[in-house]
């Protein structure tokens, strides 16, 4: 269908920093067509008046575990390790592939009303969260956890082949598949190797946890010598692109490491503080040339899947980390959701940005609220400002997946049905 | 006007921790007449379905300056002295009364739609924000803004004065009025002792700014020798019940000093990490018995005014600021932003609490949305979960203040409108 979206203001994320006033964007099929001066002959089979409304590229949530919103607010202000251990492992043992599908069918609905067009999930039961993908109309890249010791048998790498073959580049090119080994404590060295010899395979990337705890750097330094990132580099894990989440506890040669290697970070600040796990150096590793994205992490640990709660954040607290209120400024941190998790998931040549011959993945915000008044500055805006409910239309691969804050795709009230119902029935079983 | 709210889902934050289910709760005039059991013979003239809704205590802004809303995004991503010095101060010079009615008005709009229905405000022309709290139904706690040497005028000591006659217990009881010293940086060790005096002669509270800053207490160490703290309680303030916003840094023997005089702290998570200010040692103060209640501070510096984001955010940071996820548990920060907000301005037999002869300051949160599901535990989804754009109806004093979404007492077009000509206006000036 091709799209014309009239009188917006503009923030393209592309070259130009400064937002635009009174703006036109042409979508036609799935692409950027045109920006600014639309031929008057371009055929539009919908207009949408974008008046007193800010257009941006939708965000990208670089990190999380989306099936696991049927544990939402069932297990809080606990420790890291004893919230794995005695909470989430145990029902994660339970949960059926019928469980996970209709978690991650909540999970896209809540990513969908928080303006989230792509992100990136590692999980299990994959192919349950890729039909929830499919039929959403989102965008994600998907990783089936992997976790083993050196004498593994080999079922989950048989899991993501057939993830692989069935869901990469499928649903109409929206989901990719990587290969995602849960962490190095988690993973025996021999299974990590292991998990190397399957990204050659498939040609493609790693999506893992590092250096998340204090504890998992101690943890590492006790067994292996060496921090938990050195670890990977040494297992070689990092000669293929990977994508770290957390990174939270690192010493200046791990930074060093991870910079050298091209590794992407993701930071997801509401779960590090929430876990007790402490505070990312991310102005550090953005100083050192480090892409660094941004993620939810789990609906579980956090506990919703509002990005714009996450950029908000990521402006806020490395202020007062770093005692200098021009760290992380406004556009920085709305990259770091936006461009910096499409180069982490190496989709930057096709989304994360509003330009001629891009994806059309973007959002429009509705601006007429308090809240956006008077309107000094939309950078500003954004960051601290914005509500994710502020997000009214939603548009993934020039489809309009949310218009006028409702969901087009899929029907969100039987999803908080199914995903009542799947929860009671787990907590019985 | 008579209300009965029936098939509520209740956190009435009083003795019972619990919510309870499938309640009724009505309203005779300004006070909550019954809950649970509703007589037959009780007569509403509106009567409210909250199925699949939570109705819980109004929220309590403990410390802002709302009319500051005409600067919101006007000036970011710069330390507290150089934001205050070369930006605010220069066009608070320039304000009008007009301004401030204005920025008022945009402010109590903004805090109704956020689930506020009580907030206390330091800042000057306070006739005007006492104005706009008529206006929109919504209670307040008014200080006019002091700052002076020991040759001061008194001009400012005659406007409180002034704000105390025409308006405390004012717009039908909503108002109050306190002294407001702004901060032992910008008044003399004179002007203090003045200031007690005053708020003698008044019979009222004390709002004041302490120890926001690093900055500030070296300097008030190299100057008196002794930290804020220390300083204000040898000039004799906290013989006046005070609130003191911020408390940041804190020595020990300042904690003891504020909790051995019954200094009711007001936390503002937002402000002090975007201002780079720090972290301010909350659960260290709750553990020493200080009441410590949560405000946004000024939009401006924050840049919203969304009380959900603060308790949020006193959930999480202070886990990672201690290393214990266990720390300011969900329940805790509802009470900070509830009772310890009522206990800090001399309110708590009145407001904060849903119980039989209080005041009837109540919201109802739809919580049929996809992030409120499953339904695991409703105390954790408000400090987690929740988003102020969930409030859907609120209620000030018996009076409905906003109905489904929509403000009923003011008209919130009008004032996007009038902020935003008024800060154009100012801006040129």
């Amino acid at each position: 269908m091709n799209i014309l979206i009239k009188n917006a203001t503009l923030l393209s994320m592309g070259d130009k920093e400064e937002p635009v006033e009174n703006v036109e964007v042409a979508i036609e099929k799935d692409k950027i067509k045109y920006i600014g001066e639309v031929p008057e002959d371009f055929y539009a089979e919908k207009v949408i008046d974008a008046r007193e409304s800010l257009v941006m590229p939708g965000l990208i949530d670089g990190h999380t575990h989306i099936a696991m919103s049927l544990f939402r607010n069932y297990a809080d202000d606990l420790p890291l390790m004893e919230w794995l251990k005695t909470r989430i492992w145990p029902l994660e043992e339970k949960l059926t592939a019928q469980d996970v599908y209709w978690g991650s069918m909540l999970g896209v609905a809540e990513l969908i009303r928080s303006g989230v067009t792509c992100f990136s999930d590692m999980y299990f039961f994959m192919e349950e969260t890729a039909k929830a993908v499919e039929e959403a109309g989102i965008r994600a890249v998907l990783a089936r956890g992997l976790v083993g010791g050196d004498n593994d048998d080999g079922r989950r790498f048989e899991e993501t082949r057939k993830l692989y073959k069935s869901w990469h580049n499928g649903a109409g090119g929206r989901i990719k598949v990587m290969v995602g080994p849960h962490a190095p404590y988690t993973c025996s060295p021999g299974y990590l190797r292991k998990v190397v010899e399957l990204a050659r395979e498939l040609n493609v990337g790693i999506h893992i946890h590092i250096a998340e705890s204090a504890d998992e750097v101690e943890e590492s330094l006790k067994n292996y010598g060496k921090s938990p990132v050195r670890h990977i580099y040494d297992l070689g894990l990092f000669d293929i692109p990977t994508v770290a989440a957390h990174c939270v506890h690192l010493s200046d040669e791990d930074i060093e490491i991870l910079a050298e290697n091209k590794v992407s970070v993701v930071n997801n600040p509401t779960s590090n503080l929430k876990l007790a796990s402490g505070f990312a150096p991310v102005e550090k590793m953005i100083k050192k040339g480090i892409n660094v994205a941004l993620g939810t992490d789990g609906p579980s640990s956090n506990n919703n899947l509002n990005m714009f709660e996450e950029i908000n954040l990521a402006a806020i607290i490395n202020k007062s980390v770093n005692h200098d209120a021009t760290s992380i400024p406004a556009i920085t941190a709305i990259k770091m959701a936006t461009v910096n998790g499409a180069k982490a998931l190496g989709l930057e040549k096709e989304i994360a940005s509003i330009e001629v011959g891009k994806k059309a993945d973007l959002i429009i915000i509705d601006t007429q609220k308090p809240h956006f008044y008077p309107r000094h500055n939309i950078i500003s805006a954004v960051a601290y400002s914005a509500q994710a409910s502020d997000v009214k239309t939603v548009i993934v691969d020039g489809k309009i997946v949310m218009e006028d804050y409702e969901i087009k795709t899929i029907d969100t009230e039987r999803i908080m049905f199914e995903t009542e119902k799947a929860a009671k029935d787990l907590m019985r079983r």
